[in-house]
């Protein structure tokens, strides 16, 4: 329970609340609380905004707060309002919109995404990116869980991921709770994996893309799309247009968040290297568009992923979220 | 402390013992152990080669001690042994001169190694192949300390190395013990760490190499090696020439070892994934020779690292281990 923004601020640094879409909620509904506790609510909003460098989401969902609070503002309070906080209410309605929009995106990615998934599909996974982490089932996740709905889903590879094991503690939870049938990996047991001829599809989500198709995601997932390229498997990507940044150009231009030393050198508090070790801990890897076979967003999938076929998801645009889904649909 | 062979075959599998060099130490010493014991020695040298069906030294190891062990009892007692044990004392003596031979190995294959090593190297290694495994300083940590001694160290990046994370605990340690610029990283951040130019060379032991080159290594050293070769890093693997395992006659010959999922589902007795979660749990991977730029051995360097060059290093066996390590070389 997060009960002012400075609460949610280093929640969301703690990766309590964490995932791409989640994190957009997070940003949003952290400016309609400081709007109903009289904060300065430009002021949450930069704040939510830094609290993590790389996940483009929070700043996204925050700023809609804010610019539906300032709209409300100017207009003044009506009839139907509450005279004293007009923003406040409609940061909050806004922020409610983004979370039924996630959870619209969340289904309209799983159906995307499913045609991408063969029969008997073995899916290595890395990270979490399900429930836990959307309004909805998630992004890749969601497309997995639909795999499965549909009979195709052979098995689900998990990648522990290290070094904060969502995969292991949460995705494994996410998978064990539908009834998948899965398979927890150390992140270095991948490429064995694929060499056994084990995975036909290497599925993740993404924490901010680029105008040209460069994927940031939870470290470790650039790797699997060297390996997934060496051994001929395809790499797909699923996120909402949210988490693509069209004001980054390139990858080069997304910043990486590095986290302390301490998620390396000691597990629940346990020291696992020796006490002054210095570490190399980025959140995240940066995977050039030339290695992702596909982008899957609620739009439609990206398929090759560069600046066109990106650029053809953004301006078809539908002007209600309840636009046909398949509008921008690239196959 | 092991006081019968049971409890070295118990440490060997529980990996109190462990690391290709030591394992031939474990091996000949254990036998030794069994003949002074009076216990069955053939057996006890079976048993020791199956503790673990990857790592090659054990059986060598074993089987080097049981050979000396039945020469001696063949030849019957003379005046300077002891009368009711001279397969024991011969045993013990292999056991010994098997240990001197590793040293003698490490120094040679630390020397060689050097000539790979280029100015201000940023080195990256994966599991432990220093002193903990070795009766000299290793096998690729050996080449490690030399580079640092020839002030050509400019920082060793340290895989931690799941699921047992020897990085983490054991490299780190000796790392830190010998003063070298190092910082250890999660498995999955080495491929971002290529990909920002920070890694000239990656570095590893071996636990088999077959006759026709591929390497049996720890888990997560095939991914290495293919992402080495994405990025253009030199891929080095060093081994004493008893890891050749000229009887494999390629990769696919080599049994993998697969291991305890509790080794990935917990950690510390701390459970990671939920109660009866499944794991993939190879405790090897093997990587074929085309992605290994170079094997060091004390015998030499085989480069490129195919049949024949195995073979090369094979036929021109000194008859002495005190004949010039360099006989072999090649460049």
């Amino acid at each position: 329970m997060c009960r002012d923004v400075a609460e949610l601020d280093d929640a969301i640094r703690r990766l309590v609340v964490r995932g791409a879409p989640l994190l957009g909620l997070a940003g949003a509904f952290g400016v309609a609380l400081a709007a109903y506790r009289g904060e300065d609510v430009a002021e949450a909003a930069a704040v939510l905004s830094r609290a993590r460098p790389t996940a483009v989401n929070l700043g996204w969902g925050a700023g809609r707060a804010l610019a539906a609070y300032r709209a409300a503002v100017r207009a003044g309070p009506d009839q139907n309002q509450d005279a004293e906080r007009p923003g406040a209410r409609a940061a909050l309605a806004e922020a409610w919109s983004i979370a039924e929009q996630d959870a619209a995106a969340s289904a309209a990615i799983a159906a995307h995404g499913l045609d991408l998934v063969p029969a008997r599909a073995r899916i290595l996974t890395h990270c979490n990116t399900g429930a836990l982490v959307s309004a909805g089932e998630g992004t890749a996740f969601a497309i997995i869980l639909a795999a499965h709905r549909a009979g195709r889903l052979a098995r689900l590879w998990v990648d522990e991921t290290r070094p904060l094991l969502q995969g292991a503690r949460l995705t494994a939870f996410e998978a064990g709770r539908a009834g998948l049938p899965y398979a927890v990996l150390a992140d270095g047991a991948a490429a064995s994996l694929m060499a056994a001829g084990e995975v036909d599809l290497v599925l993740t989500g993404a924490d901010r893309v680029a105008a040209d198709g460069s994927v940031a995601n939870k470290v470790g997932t650039y790797g699997l799309a060297v390996l997934a390229r060496h051994h001929g498997v395809p790499f797909v990507v699923a996120a909402p247009m949210s988490t693509i940044d069209l004001a980054a150009a390139e990858g080069g231009a997304i910043v990486v968040e590095h986290r302390d030393a301490a998620e390396v050198t000691s597990f629940a508090g346990l020291a696992v290297a020796p006490a002054g070790s210095a570490a190399y801990n980025p959140a995240f890897d940066v995977t050039p568009a030339a290695l992702i076979t596909a982008l899957v967003t609620e739009r439609g999938v990206a398929r090759p992923v560069n600046a066109g076929t990106l650029h053809r998801l953004d301006v078809c645009q539908p002007a209600r979220a309840a636009a046909p889904a398949d509008v921008c649909l690239e196959r």
